[in-house]
């Protein structure tokens, strides 16, 4: 079969070079065809002379049809509700659309993995319709508001998002629920390099666990090596995908993981965190956020003038990723001088992801220190960037807004970095 | 003694908490004193009312000053240049500045670490006088030429430079330096928080033995683990700087190291890397390079106006640093439109650092390629940008640059990723 008589849609398999795929058809692009592959994933497989390709019959297409699940419910069993953020996990189950998009319905999601009823009785219902790479401040809202409101009926929630913005929404949502008395569980399906199998069963089950727990904090749950042994529970503001594919990319940053969970239902905890009764007053949503904040990742040839575009256009918030133990070229330093001065607050955090901030060390960071920026420690810069949208939803006064941000507001700061904690 | 009374410049005691710090007073900043320790960091220690502070004599402040030293010929050994470019491994054993500054003489970085002349006869020249935060494309130049003109004469160069761009120079001077037929170390000292101790001789003897080697590629040298037993010869445009403080915080990104080398002299390989015979062509500097380039880190709310303020100030490339595979939010798409329709390369890369670029994996990745960005696979955003720099000093054709910038230039790409890679 030649490659100018594949068209989007169809069922093929494709050889080549002694490996096999087989799926829908997304796109024909010059001479890459990509594939949905049948876990879901797509793979983008170059046409040459060598490769053949076969069309499938129409039985075989109707096996990835999904079948239709009942739900019964067990009242020996908590209630756990399934948010469906969009993401990789939504398409990975999935075979109506060809392309991987954000839109599916979260019944099919658990009809899927009939696994998660040995452990909980679930509800579900889909949020968002987005691919997380086009998630804003807006959808963080609306976020809050649905998992909010599902706090009040189940005793955890699970919800599924793409993994490119992932603990930005899950740093955000650590400090809009106020006294969270409950499991908020995030999960994700990671595209995976090397191996061919879906990781969006495991990850929901482990999360599914998880929400049944006495755990009172926002979680990241997700693979925890490249094989299917066991998931990580991490803190939803120390958490980061280090890895554009692998399925163990989420990986805690400045502290241990909370905890392990096995998807046969056993949990070992490594981390203090905290518990349902530790949470004496109401539970509540708190949405206010400036959006006007700006990340400015610092690198040698800088432009200074970056600080001018964000001063003009009115921003309230900018939080520098410098170097090393938070340094900048000094030729900024006018320019960050001249921000503070017309009200931004400014915040330092490190690219080296790994590791504490500290004025006290070099003179660059000791001058920056002087100019009124405020050193976040061992903050992530993406939790640094929601925090101080959220904290300057709340107050613009400078002495406020410092005492706020150095505050442990939700487990964000840990005082004891530990040396082998570095590249857990 | 009261704080009151401590000035800069005092050698003084300071106990606290049962820990005892001594050396120089560098600054009084409100409650925090900035003392210089006899290892050449600085630490800030917060004074209160259970602090004791004494003042040490002038016999005792005599000893900090450091020894002279003369150097003897050696027919039987190579001559290794060590070229100082500044940044903590050059206060580290300076007493006579108070502050950690980049001022010191080469050959008093030798005298106190004569363990040198037991692999190589040491020549040895100041060449910068900057901390690594202030270094810009300009400085890269000067190092290259500095780095070109002693080649012409050793076995090897050490070049000694601050951490925290110390990867943005490495990565530079592997596309300056070309047909490079031997090696060109970077080494460092880490201000270390796990420690007192320096690791600043150890990484100065393993960089001297690494310039020994049969070595055809600029390298960067330094703490492979946090104990002082071996350090790591990392490929100098895949490493990069992933702890704020740990001594062993240069990692190899997205591949295994060249090798491990102990201070004792043994070396062993990990990995392929280029050797002198395999090196046909003279060596020579060729540092045209284009200085308009920038980096835009993406992010949920990130303004899309960025990147007309580049296109305005007439900038010939911008690396994206997306999500995950290699994506934006697609708010960004018409302004990237834009940027390359007005004639400027924009490349992507990845902000989990770890992982590679795929436009074939999602619809949003595809349509960004679509526009003509250019995926550079598993290169670091460090690299990304110093190589765009490079390639845009060679050619502004939009078909050139491409094949230059997917073309591998100095070991820069790796196309077999591992699993265990990750983390290492």
């Amino acid at each position: 079969m030649d490659k100018n008589s594949i068209k989007t849609g169809d069922f093929i398999v494709i050889l080549k070079d002694k490996e096999k795929w087989e799926g829908k058809v997304v796109q024909v692009f010059e001479n890459m065809v990509t594939l949905k592959l049948n876990s879901g994933y797509n793979v983008g497989i170059k046409i040459d002379e060598g490769t053949k390709i076969k069309k499938l019959w129409e039985e075989k297409v109707k096996k990835h049809r999904p079948v239709k699940f009942e739900l019964k419910f067990s009242k020996s069993k908590p209630l756990v509700s399934v948010l469906a953020a969009g993401g990789t996990i939504a398409s990975s189950i999935d075979y109506r659309t060809g392309a991987i998009s954000a839109s599916y319905s979260a019944s099919q999601l658990i009809a899927s993995v009939p696994e998660l009823v040995n452990f909980a009785n679930i509800k579900s219902r889909k949020i968002l319709e987005e691919m997380s790479e086009n998630l804003t401040p807006k959808h963080w809202k609306k976020i809050g508001r649905e998992v909010f409101r599902e706090l009040k009926e189940s005793e955890g929630i699970v919800l599924t998002h793409g993994t490119d913005t992932l603990s930005y929404t899950s740093s955000m949502l650590s400090f809009m629920l106020r006294n969270l008395n409950k499991p908020v569980v995030l999960t994700f399906a990671q595209k995976s390099s090397d191996r061919g199998s879906s990781d969006a069963s495991m990850n929901l089950i482990c999360s599914t666990i998880t929400a049944t727990k006495n755990i009172a904090e926002v979680v990241v749950v997700g693979h925890g090596t490249i094989s299917d042994d066991y998931c990580l529970i991490n803190r939803g503001n120390k958490v980061r995908k280090m890895h554009s594919s692998q399925r163990n990319s989420f990986r805690p940053i400045n502290c241990f993981p909370i905890g392990k969970v096995w998807p046969d239902g056993k949990v070992e905890f490594l981390n203090k965190y905290r518990k349902k009764e530790e949470v004496k007053e109401d539970c509540y949503l708190d949405d206010k956020i400036e959006e006007k904040v700006a990340i400015i990742k610092f690198y040698p040839g800088l432009d200074s003038e970056i600080f001018d575009f964000y001063v003009d256009k009115g921003y309230k918030g900018i939080v520098i990723e410098g170097t090393g133990l938070g340094h900048t070229a000094e030729d900024l330093f006018p320019k960050i001088k001249r921000a503070i001065e017309s009200g931004i607050i400014v915040v330092m955090t490190t690219q080296t992801i790994y590791g504490r901030v500290n004025p006290y060390v070099y003179s660059s960071a000791r001058e920056i220190s002087k100019l009124g920026v405020i050193y976040l420690e061992d903050l992530l810069t993406e939790t640094a960037y929601t925090k101080l949208m959220w904290v300057l939803g709340h107050t613009q006064n400078e002495k406020e807004v410092r005492e706020l941000m150095l505050k442990n507001l939700a487990g964000e700061f840990n005082k004891r970095l530990q040396p082998t904690q570095f590249l857990y």
